[in-house]
């Protein structure tokens, strides 16, 4: 069979026009919201209305040139427009940046990160992929109805990937998601709901459900709703974008704080999870390996963590006039960063740069491993690391004991041989493509100086969908600085690490767009 | 059953009782260099035949407390005699250092690096590790028979790994090496010679064949006697110990450079294909995919690394009038540090840190990919790469083709799903350790402000059996200035890395040590 490219052009074409149509609405929202107020140019409704229109129209020109699917879409068109629709979603998704851009009334005037393509397709991509990376320095120089947009693709992309990760690719068997099929017991192989459609609106309903939940829960704690909204997008999505250049140490209030850490730990479970609980009730998900190996990374990482700034604050830090720090805010800013670097998210509300080496090392490697499998956060998932330490161990007792065949469980699920291989690769691609992005950015940013931290951080934290990293990527850093080839490379490690690499890099193998 | 200790005690004591042997005729070289020349101290024969003594007592206390096996082994007692002998082994081959330190006659005068335990420990775990990273920074300092130790500790390593690993493992089935059984075609797997003693005596025949060539070649093109011995015994063992303070590159002879690449090269294949060549001819050993592999990668650094160099001449080069490196010599030194490099050696032409980034980065990614599989060289080996490599590839070929089901092969042999499996947890768990190593390190030497290249490449080097890394230890440092827990790290990494992992890393596993 050859690829069928027309299947593919035509849902690819439905998805542009959906997102088309999320423009449309928040051209609404600019249009609104400058009717009320003072007088204002309108620079960024037009930008949205007219990337609404180009988005529609290549997107009915996708669906007109193709043809509708048989009964089932095939393996190899299945991956195509997993893989197009984020490439091509995040252009159209960036074109309202670039228009405004163009617009703007003092464009002739003050030069604007938006002025570049390549910046804005490098922004809307840390959105849809729930990264949180920004290349603006100053946030306020772009209008509100931008920002939404900003958060609202952070809000699509976690959706999006709930929906696919959970619902539709374990229903397709695609490789490489096969972890979910094991790790996520909720609806696929009891079959609760036995089409994807159905999965889907639930895990829709749910999503929303939580949005609404956090909105309120913000507003109550004192953000206005226009913050709440943008705030609760980014932490649902574990994406990353805030309203402030200061991110969420913007807002001074322990209960804001208090209550995005607790989204932030919804939003890194896994929903397949809440599905499980919805249907059947607390008393087998309370059971499952993956949430408390997840829980109890978060404590003993925060453990570690207070300890270390609690002993020896560090610079900058608010401290008493004993130069002690107050443990209650030390607490906080700890379980805060945990929260935001294992679920992916990258709010921050502190400068975590500036911490001690150990203190650092516990963030870095918390950034590899991510949050649950089937959950909006990026990284390997913490699934896959149980899986890794069962296999590893197994491994080793079986060097001095070969005789002895153990089959090796996560809970009560079997890992079989293909599941195991299929982890490890995972986990070596994850390794060897964070090295890769390293050394280019070392060699393309040779030009600006740059660190081997930077390089390094820059790459897992793009990779891993996390957002700051550390040295000039840091938490008070932003991305604009890179060379543009540096933000194409960004960007590409932030969809390989979102799609979990085998849905783009299998577009580079000639097998893959042979005949069979 | 219980692990058998004495069994291990018996083995154990007889092998200190060969290195005591060993000291005992290091002593009579250290006695007759010293009649015919003029009068000094003997303070370097007394700490060898003390060493010798106190080594062969122990020994002896081993053998006397140990018991003679049954008509086999166990897997346990066999793993831990394995490490045993690596760590106790690297004791008794640290005292004459200690013990010379003692003696010497300006002891009260000048401070030698051989003042502290820690660091005849290191040395000795270097050399017999065959790492070749060393804390003297004037070797002139050391009277010629510890030299000649130290070099004696590299081949003695060298000789161990290539009869542990193409005799006596495979013929174990212990996990882990089951790579060797698959790519060394040669001793095992057909049955030529049945018995472990037959096949280890005729590698150790090759391996003194190989040894009597390279010192006539050395010794031809001028170096003494006593030079030669010492560098075709780092040579040969990849090892990496020189008798000059700037290696090699202390013989401006491009002959002597030949030689050692040529003996590089040889001492980077698996020693298994000799066994075959000698058996069967050249027809079959061409063919093999491991050694096409391990020349092809080679030929290609050695490319990118000239080109590098040739485009952009690193400072302090030695250039023309016009600014232009002699292509002859840029060729030389760049074949000269990746053959030295990829076969883990470690002797240095040239300091490569001054290198532009992308040499260092093909340096760096070489030093990972190490020697062949059954050689005397370090890292992953090129076998394991290319399983890696078919693994990866039929494992995104699975993602889109769900329903074919492909036999793994590299050249004829096929890739078992446990090969793949034990293949990759070995490339996790030497990633895992270099990064545990390089956060330890950072840790531990926070206070002599170590950065993160120096700290990374230490670990890559020492884990890898390679020697000089970056930075603070690259080609014209060394490693006597970290703190003595780092030492102690690092010699761990290095044994960790000699014995391919488990076999030390099983030590920490409570089930190795409970009863059946």
């Amino acid at each position: 069979m050859t690829l069928d490219l027309r299947i593919v052009s035509r849902q690819l074409g439905s998805l542009l026009i959906v997102l088309s149509a999320m423009l449309a609405i928040v051209s609404i929202f600019a249009i609104a919201t400058s009717l009320g107020g003072p007088a204002r140019d309108h620079s960024d409704f037009y930008a949205l209305f007219i990337s609404a229109g180009l988005g529609a129209l290549s997107g009915c020109m996708l669906f007109v040139v193709g043809r509708k699917p048989g009964k089932m879409i095939g393996q190899r068109e299945a991956i195509l427009l997993v893989a197009l629709s984020w490439l091509c979603g995040a252009a159209v998704a960036s074109m309202p940046y670039f228009v405004w851009a163009r617009l703007r009334p003092n464009r002739h005037v003050v030069a604007h990160p938006f002025d570049s393509w390549i910046d804005c397709y490098f922004e809307s991509m840390s959105g849809l992929t729930t990264t949180g990376s920004t290349i603006l320095s100053q946030i306020g120089t772009v209008p509100d109805s931008l920002i939404l947009w900003r958060a609202l693709t952070h809000w699509l992309g976690g959706l999006g990937i709930v929906v696919l990760f959970v619902a539709v690719l374990p229903m397709l068997g695609v490789g490489g998601r096969r972890i979910f099929r094991i790790e996520a017991p909720g609806p696929t192989p009891e079959g609760v709901r036995p089409r994807i459609q159905d999965t889907a609106r639930i895990l829709w309903m749910m999503y929303c459900g939580l949005t609404v939940a956090e909105v309120i829960a913000l507003k109550i704690c004192g953000m206005t709703w226009f913050e709440s909204i943008c705030h609760t997008f980014a932490t649902l999505a574990t994406g990353g974008f805030s309203t402030h250049d200061s991110s969420v140490a913007g807002f001074d209030s322990t209960a804001i704080h208090v209550v995005i850490i607790v989204f932030m730990i919804l939003a890194g479970v896994n929903f397949g999870l809440y599905y499980q609980i919805l249907q059947r009730g607390w008393s087998k998900a309370r059971k499952d390996p993956e949430l408390r190996a997840y829980l109890g990374l978060i404590i003993c990482a925060t453990a570690i963590i207070t300890a270390c700034l609690y002993a020896s604050p560090p610079p900058g830090y608010k401290t008493d006039a004993s130069g002690q720090a107050p443990f209650g805010t030390v607490l906080r800013d700890s379980l805060f960063q945990v929260v935001s670097i294992q679920t992916t998210t990258g709010f921050g509300t502190a400068d975590f740069n500036l911490w001690s080496f150990p203190a650092k090392a516990v963030l870095l490697t918390l950034m590899f491993v991510g949050g649950c499998a089937g959950s909006t956060g990026g990284g390997i998932k913490v699934g896959r690391i149980l899986i890794l330490i069962k296999v590893i161990l197994a491994e080793l007792e079986h060097a001095f004991r070969p005789q002895v065949v153990r089959t090796t469980r996560v809970g009560k699920s079997l890992i079989s041989p293909e599941l195991k291989i299929n982890t490890l690769v995972f986990v070596v691609g994850i390794g060897g493509l964070f090295a890769l992005g390293t050394a280019t950015l070392m060699v393309l940013e040779s030009g600006n100086g740059i660190d081997i931290t930077t390089a390094a951080t820059a790459s897992a934290a793009s990779l891993n969908n996390i957002g700051p990293g550390l040295g000039h990527v840091g938490a008070t850093c932003n991305y604009a600085w890179f060379t543009p080839e540096s933000k194409i490379v960004l960007s590409m490690l932030m969809v390989l690490g979102r799609l979990e690499i085998f849905t783009i890099a299998v577009l580079f193998m000639p097998r893959f767009w042979r005949r069979d």
